[in-house]
């Protein structure tokens, strides 16, 4: 693991580092904050899967985490959205498929299923590189995500029950096989049998019975995605069939920025500090 | 004025505006936050000036001033640091000259005066144009920044102290007149003759019987800057001569970057708070 760059930030540390990945086959590159709490004790980790187009950059820049993290004594874990490098297959104009579009699944599709293996990289190798490298408790993990991220946390918490004390989302693609954004890609990284698809789809996972206790789920009035990509009103029916109980709370005026997240990032750090403990 | 953006945060609206500035002879772009107070009344107005190589969007994405702004009822203003566009004249590889470093200075030499007038664009343009879009209460106006935004912010008020009602910085430029890093744009900006920079010069403008009430300022002891550029001693030695209530803050471990400028940024915005009423 190489040491990209350390900060210190609301008296802990921002750092950025990378790591030749096996998982992907190729470098990746994620960030970590540390707060000040550290130095006595190891600390649960909160995980943030970010969206579309992101790199871990993007929420560590404007995700506005630091201050709260800091006070209730989180580590706060942003992995890159995808593979990236120049081995690394991708479609350079299309923003919904390749780099910065991993959609946190391990591809089994030529040529893309020797790198896009986010989904075993996010539940397996990160976490043992964060164990052997930073001061975490791995017994008390959650994760949240935002768009295709907040996609990812649910879809992991679900396949993965036992691993996961907490998870919340802004704004997810609760029904990736169906939007129009993440139907292509899943084609493309899953091939064309639809049945290989609902290991990676919320309402199809909970329709196959898998469960997770409870969700918190913000979501924008104002996003331009809500009506044809988002649809949370799909994860409400899901939730209610399943028995899941979901907290989704429709924010007037809000849209799918990181304006919106910050707004409300607080509300959903305190969600997951009560449950890590 | 154009609205280039507007983005729901915290309650309030991030915009981002531009408008054809006859100051500077170009397309400025500037970004305003208002809070939701400003329903009901006109509301005070803070300043805040960027450093080197930062346009409006830097501190608006970084540096996390919406939560309490929103909380406080501060409208916040963040105007860019140079005149743009083709026809701006530039050293495209000097970051410490031309575009993205205005000094907030007015430039008497050629070819720069035409364009080169921040002074007079952050002390008068900007602030008629706010007066007549936003709901601000112009009576209570504060100004702050960092780096070369706090050598601004400390000049400006210096200049215009009945105008302003508070003033702090991060890690500023006090004594830009001898710094390498300002001294060069000094002199193509204003000439040779250096009498005519200390109009420009926090340490030589209290040492000409300029003055105003009180100053913060936190500068961060990891400042790769601090030794060369920023010389916080220089302010201390002309507040104390000058009779000026100076709270210089030694940050333990903070660096330049806004992971420095995130941190006390609650601290700035409640000392501005206290004194815009």
């Amino acid at each position: 693991m190489k040491v990209v760059s350390t900060s210190k930030s609301h008296g802990g540390v921002q750092g950025v580092y990378s790591h030749a990945s096996e998982v992907c086959a190729c470098d990746m590159t994620f960030a970590v904050f540390v707060p000040p709490q550290a130095k006595d004790r190891p600390l649960p980790v909160l995980w943030y899967l970010s969206g579309l187009t992101c790199t871990h950059a993007n929420v560590m820049d404007k995700g506005e985490y630091r201050r709260l993290a800091s006070e209730l004594g989180l580590v706060i874990v942003c992995p890159d959205t995808s593979p990236r490098g120049p081995d690394v297959p991708d479609e350079m104009d299309n923003w919904q498929f390749g780099c910065g579009a991993g959609f946190y699944l391990d591809a089994t599709e030529q040529p893309y299923a020797k790198n896009y293996r986010m989904y075993s990289y996010i539940t397996e190798e990160l976490p043992a590189l964060l164990a052997t490298n930073f001061p975490v408790d791995m017994s008390r993990q959650g994760i949240f995500g935002h768009s295709m991220g907040g996609h990812g946390a649910l879809t992991i918490v679900l396949k993965n029950p036992e691993r996961y004390r907490s998870c919340s989302a802004f704004a997810p693609i609760v029904q990736p096989s169906t939007a129009g954004w993440s139907r292509p890609a899943f084609e493309k990284y899953l091939g064309s049998d639809e049945k290989a698809w609902r290991a990676y789809d919320t309402t199809l996972l909970i329709e196959d019975g898998k469960r997770f206790p409870e969700f918190l789920v913000d979501q924008g009035s104002a996003d331009g995605f809500l009506q044809d990509g988002l649809r949370p009103w799909l994860l409400e029916e899901a939730c209610e069939k399943g028995g899941i109980d979901l907290t989704l709370r429709m924010q007037e005026g809000y849209d799918h920025s990181y304006s919106f997240i910050s707004t409300f990032m607080d509300d959903h750090l305190r969600w997951h500090a009560a449950r890590l403990g």
